[in-house]
């Protein structure tokens, strides 16, 4: 590694160059379809067509080149990630795997290789689902999967996707073609920052995921008795918070149990909440993600025994209601080998990590084979605008997702 | 007791008349000069002068009512509670006692009695400070403890006390003449609803209080690091929910090793609170009281060592900050003893007890000797529109006060 990091200095400066978009003053928010995310799209779109790809927004608002293999027509091996953004994002989530797929495309053309594939290069746009109640609808788009029903669903301010969608110059009615033909999508690669610290810890800066893990959520209610926190001896209470702090508890224990599971109450209301009174009702969420379904079911079963236990130890009520219940999705082992192979070439012991996160690589795995490079973020913090990466990080994710490219293309590298 | 319950049925119905009094419509609702409380404070005064006291409506609110003794100008005993309430109140927290206080007037004044002291029934008006920003500031106007600047405190509406007063009817400028004068108080008596379970518990009617508990308030803020639920493993986390839990379980666990103590965490909040996000902060309040100032200054120290212990062994913040500290206040033994021996000889064994709550009589104690008498309530339930007593409880409670009266003046009971 003596080369100068001139890819990972080409992939910073794309990033940043595409923070600039914003639909907040002061602070990075792109949310899909909004002026700031029509400015990114066209940006990217002029960005595609400056390196040579034949690229266009298609009808549900995502940024696509293509740039055509050793013959015209042959399937695709797609590159990208995504450029909406959480409120007060970072720059790195979703950007980042947009320009080093747009870099690696860059870097094939100026060398000239005619690969047995098509490349193209994809910037969805809704992979964050912060606007509308949608699930990765755009890449889900090209999936097949959308559901008409999200065209139906209302921002806060109560406007339809579909309207959204018409404003952005979008097109409604062109979205079931967005549907890719069975067997024109030759794989699918995502780089995307790791938004957890497992390869700060371990001193790596890309690991290789192995899947995107499954996730139930649940809304749980705790039902004691309110009273007066002056009047009623400790003995006598049913108070739903001190109930509701051993689930908490048991949630986090369990949680820790499970290898490569996680568990967390990340929402939690008293009722009534005053300083004077013992709370009666308390309402908790429940995030339980593992690689493996079974451990996963295991895990919320366990936490869903142990809380009915402490309810009833307690005296007071309790109810789970299972609103989100989604399976893991397995990457391709073939392309996590070539990703491997890749990164071990250029001096790198990558890890092999499931994600925690979703992300479009769920839907591009319905296609054909998928796989995502994680790259080490600082701290792992990410969704805050201190989300951060190395230079040097940068240009060896985008030096490994060439490699890659190379390596399935049969060329040296 | 042979006898039907023939004052406990006067009470229940003066009771009963005083609840039709609200401010909204379909629940009982009488806040601080409110134009309920107008009306309630005038049907008081029209019951006081049928009953032969000389009554009337004070500068701060309280309507009062004195029935001279053997001679004219005698310190008066003072029988009485409060009229104002809580919002969605039940109909015996305050007006129980002013309805006992004006039975008792009533019998002594049937009975043509001459007792060697004045008897003084009182409705004071701003005992639950629910509207604006005071503490019992209708009672501590009578024991010269009235603080200027509550008179510019203001509602959620914006008025302020002083502008309410005036438009009452009362007049702020005469507050600082309602402060009587030392030795014109011979006694407070004041009946009021346990608000607690313990007289239900011990299937006794009545119970004689003690003491007022002090009260310390805090509000502890815990400082954890807020990340993505599904990407950061288990032993990586600092997460401010689960270390605030185990900091609520311990204030419940140290509240209940210390006889005759409570402590509570009421309102706690989370920040961001979603169901996504590792919780990053948590604000919680803390209140302990005790019977005791020594016990309440060792319990609260005790839980914020555990909370800090809790805090370093997590890697997490914690700063608690005291915004109330209220010593205990003792009730006049003597008052005690009567009240006990004029309950024994109706047949009962009234448990002695604490105060959980603060009352009128704390501002009361200042003037001379007060003492407090607890009815048991249902469920142990106030603040609440199912608040409940029983016809044959009032009855025992008035006889209890009727017969305290009798004893202080001498005469056969």
């Amino acid at each position: 590694m003596t080369d100068t990091p001139r890819l990972g200095a080409r992939v910073m400066a794309l990033i940043d160059d595409l923070a600039r978009h914003t639909d907040e003053p002061g602070r990075l928010t792109r949310l899909y379809l909004s002026p700031a995310h029509r400015a990114t799209a066209e940006a990217v779109l002029g960005l595609m067509r400056e390196a040579g790809l034949a690229a266009r927004i298609d009808a549900a608002g995502s940024v696509v080149g293509r740039l055509e293999g050793r013959e015209p027509g042959l399937p695709a091996l797609v590159l990208g990630s995504h450029i909406d953004s959480v409120v007060d994002a970072g720059r790195y989530d979703g950007p980042l795997g947009v320009a080093a797929g747009l870099a690696v495309a860059e870097e094939v053309r100026a060398r000239g290789l005619a690969l047995p594939f098509a490349l193209e290069v994809v910037a969805f746009g809704d992979e964050e689902n912060v606007r509308f109640p949608t699930s990765l609808s755009t890449s889900k788009a090209w999936a097949g999967q959308y559901k008409p029903d999200w065209l139906e669903g209302r921002d806060a301010a109560g406007t339809t996707l579909r309207e959204a969608l018409a404003q952005f110059g979008g097109d409604p009615d062109g979205i079931p073609a967005l549907a890719r033909k069975p067997g024109t999508v030759a794989g699918y690669l995502e780089v995307h920052i790791e938004q957890g610290p497992a390869l700060e810890a371990a001193a790596q800066p890309v690991g290789v995921v192995s899947g995107i893990v499954g996730l139930t959520r649940a809304r749980c209610t705790v039902t004691g008795e309110a009273n007066h926190a002056g009047t009623v001896p400790m003995g006598m209470r049913r108070d739903a918070l001190a109930a509701a702090a051993e689930m908490a508890l048991a949630v986090e224990r369990l949680g820790e149990a499970m290898p490569g599971a996680v568990a967390t109450v990340g929402s939690l209301t008293v009722v009534p909440g005053a300083v004077n009174v013992i709370p009666g009702r308390i309402d908790f969420t429940l995030d339980v993600r593992a690689a493996e379904d079974a451990d996963r079911d295991a895990l919320f079963a366990a936490i869903g025994a142990e809380c009915r236990a402490v309810a009833q130890r307690r005296g007071v009520g309790f109810i789970a209601e299972t609103f989100m219940d989604n399976a893991a999705v397995a990457l391709d082992p073939g392309l996590q080998a070539a990703l491997d192979r890749a990164a071990r070439r250029l001096g790198h012991a990558p890890l092999r990590l499931a994600s925690g996160a979703t992300h479009d690589a769920v839907a591009m795995a319905v296609l054909g084979p998928a796989a995502m490079l994680f790259v080490r973020c600082r701290g792992g913090i990410s969704h805050n605008p201190a989300e951060s990466i190395t230079l040097e990080d940068a240009d060896a994710a985008t030096r490994v997702l060439l490699g890659t490219v190379l390596d399935l293309a049969g060329l040296p590298h």
